[in-house]
């Protein structure tokens, strides 16, 4: 059968892993695709640059052109990055008539619709399988192995250098600075970690699979988020004595109708965005506390999982290496046969992602949000502390669930205490307003830590 | 656009679940779909009996010939379960021209190639998601998301009903005896559970994912299977003392060349059945003690979780309920949903299952498989003992990795004490070999236990 045509826009990391199986495994893949895959053409900013030796030079380009105007190249892989120069790259891939394969989060997040919308003009394909959780089958999960249920909550651990921080945290009491080196010298976290660490790619990742699970485009900044930069040993180590665990979640679930307070996820999500029910999408991406045996709290290292609940198929799991070369190669190389096939075609075209179809899902007012919160205050060890803290949370209907309050330790700070409370299920927006209040306090000496707590 | 017409055949348990997401969900799949999905036709052995009252009663025949000879179905979605009228069904249903999905692991693990060949003759489609793993996509993970890489293992908990009762056992110190009849009256367990217990409906579902996974049509014949009947509470209780937890896997994995013994599976697969490698596979169902924290032992009650390991993938872990109404309909109507956008044909086609491939893959002789082994002897308590014991083993070339023996207990049987130890990798043959010499010991004074021990 005539051969499937390839060409590598970009060839770092994951761009070489791709090369090493269509050049090292091309047996294997062509009785899977049921063509040879061929790899024709590698697109690189500076082609005089050193590469891989397994790359055979004559392939290398600088110009982009040469692809676009190459009729025996059916599919391009965009591993380049960024929405700069990648984004005009998949449009004019895309307008040239050239399938895409992409692991751009960045890209999807924020011109999904764009790009999309060009693909469906142009009758080409985007696949996207390695955008998210590396090699796990993820996405095929939500458009394809799960679409006979309607989705009602989804929590992933979708930054493996984040988990991998936590990790170290947690097991081995070291700091954030000392884990934060550890990982860049593992090649886990870039030499700027700004944008695994505040949350940015867990929410472009978190907008994506939104997209197909909801239907929703969602604004990136319409995401809450918060990092792991600012995490305290101090709470890891009160967390774990209260039997949770922290880890970066990226998180979204269905509730009935809008608004109302006091509801809780569990509960909430049942009768949901069914066929005529609508409802409204709840999302965040932040240090949540599991409890220690939760399946995402087990979660260890670089290592990324999504748990996924339906209203059919209940709750599953998906687990394996969240970045990393070959294991992104694994889901760009699937997507090449899986459009070598034509199935990946039929997949783009089913799906309708970030197209106009009216939307009966809308993004909840997060302050509408019901969550159980961690709180942790430095307070003075003095009578009344307790009784003030806890008038204000009455005030804003937040009942408290524990109390910990150790005994003071000599020293400097020996008259100021950490006072733990975990709260039962509240609106977020009333338990925010009540941290300002704390703040106010004579007997409160330092900014309140929170944190949600998962169920 | 046209809709596209189902035949149910079967409507127990699962095809009632079936009819009620085609029904109440109509919207939702057509929008998947991207056309109607409807249900024309009924097929059951009664059609007298009393039904689920969502079910038309117009739909409803005792006669497989409507179905057949009805050119307004498309596909069937077979659901009687069984090897005898199941099977002629299907090819009939084949041969008719119409798609099948079916649940029916036991059919295809021992009538696959007939049943394969037939569509192929007749340009027809068969799809079986629901047929392993209940709701978990891992048919489709295996068939398209990993399809980039050699599977180098795969590992199961692929029944639910054992994983019940061994949670129970575990965790609440309950006997086999009252957990099965607990699962019994709960639904998990069948009124004759025994091809549940005895290993033969994971050995099903095995065949099936080494079919995909390694292009191997494996004789049930040629997977050696223990089930967990024979399990005793003791050896629950002693592996947990250990750090261990028993959970009945079906494995499979590659091993590079044949024969030579002392290898491990952890360090064996690695250079195996890549394209010029070819390699053994090992597989069997049994029950297997699993470090309490392995990704496996923690799958509780009647949850399914299949673990597999890639070549450029490494580790990936999918769980989910391995039975049920609602999580086998999810995986049987997302089967209809890629019939009907056309993905199914195409993935039918790609795969050529049990086809007249030449495989590479040979089954290794399970005699040569390495393992790790947790043995229990019941020994006399006197001088010597442990010394012709550990004799045995020696002579078999066996390492001995630790070693429990704790003190007598008074009553009838107080000169009597377990002897546990915990071998180092060993070829199953050489020490399946030891356990008749130790039961000629005079010292030993019952049928020695043993299982095997996982990574």
């Amino acid at each position: 059968m005539k051969p499937y045509g390839i060409a590598l826009v970009g060839c770092g990391t994951v761009g070489s892993g791709v090369a090493k199986l269509l050049l090292e495994h091309p047996q294997r893949l062509a009785a899977r695709a049921g063509r040879p895959l061929e790899l024709r053409r590698v697109v690189v900013k500076d082609p005089a640059k050193p590469r891989d030796p397994l790359i055979p030079k004559e392939l290398i380009t600088g110009n982009l052109r040469e692809v676009l105007n190459d009729p025996s190249i059916d599919a391009a892989v965009e591993v380049v990055g960024g929405t700069g120069w990648a984004r005009q790259a998949v449009l004019d891939l895309l307008a040239a008539g050239k399938d895409v394969v992409t692991a751009n989060k960045a890209l999807l997040a924020t011109h999904g619709a764009e790009v999309f919308e060009a693909g469906r003009r142009h009758g080409t394909a985007i696949a996207f399988e390695a955008s998210v959780g590396g090699g796990i089958p993820i996405i095929a999960a939500l458009a394809q192995g799960l679409t006979a249920n309607q989705i009602l909550s989804l929590q992933g651990i979708l930054n493996g250098t984040c988990n991998f921080i936590l990790t170290g945290m947690s097991e081995r009491g070291a700091s954030y600075a000392d884990v934060l080196a550890e990982a860049q010298r593992r090649g886990y976290a870039e030499a700027d970690p700004t944008l695994d660490v505040d949350g940015t790619d867990a929410a472009h990742k978190l907008a994506i699979l939104a997209q197909i699970a909801f239907g929703l485009a969602v604004p990136l900044a319409s995401i809450p988020r918060r990092g792991i930069a600012q995490i305290d040993q101090a709470d890891i180590r009160y967390s774990k004595e209260l039997g949770y665990t922290i880890k970066l979640l990226a998180e979204a679930w269905l509730e009935p109708g809008g608004g109302e307070a006091g509801g809780d996820k569990a509960g909430g999500g049942d009768k949901a965005g069914g066929d005529h029910g609508g409802g409204q999408l709840a999302l965040h991406v932040a240090p949540v506390m599991l409890r220690h045996l939760a399946p995402l709290a087990l979660v260890r290292d670089a290592y990324n999982a999504i748990f996924i609940v339906g209203d059919a198929v209940g709750s599953t799991l998906y687990y394996g290496r969240g970045a990393g070369q070959m294991p992104t190669a694994s889901a760009v190389v699937a997507d090449l046969i899986d459009l070598a096939i034509g199935r990946g075609q039929l997949t783009f075209r089913s799906l309708a992602l970030w197209s106009e179809q009216a939307h009966r899902v809308t993004l909840r007012p997060p302050g509408t949000v019901p969550s159980r919160f961690y709180l942790r205050l430095m307070v003075e060890d003095r009578p009344g502390v307790l009784a003030e803290v806890a008038r204000i949370l009455a005030h804003h209907h937040i009942s408290i669930s524990s109390v910990i309050q150790h005994e003071a330790m000599d020293g400097p700070d020996g008259d100021i205490v950490p006072l733990i409370i975990m709260t039962h299920s509240a609106p977020t927006g009333s338990f925010l307003a009540t941290l300002g209040e704390f703040d106010r306090l004579d007997c409160v000496t330092a900014p309140s830590v929170y944190y949600p707590v998962g169920d």
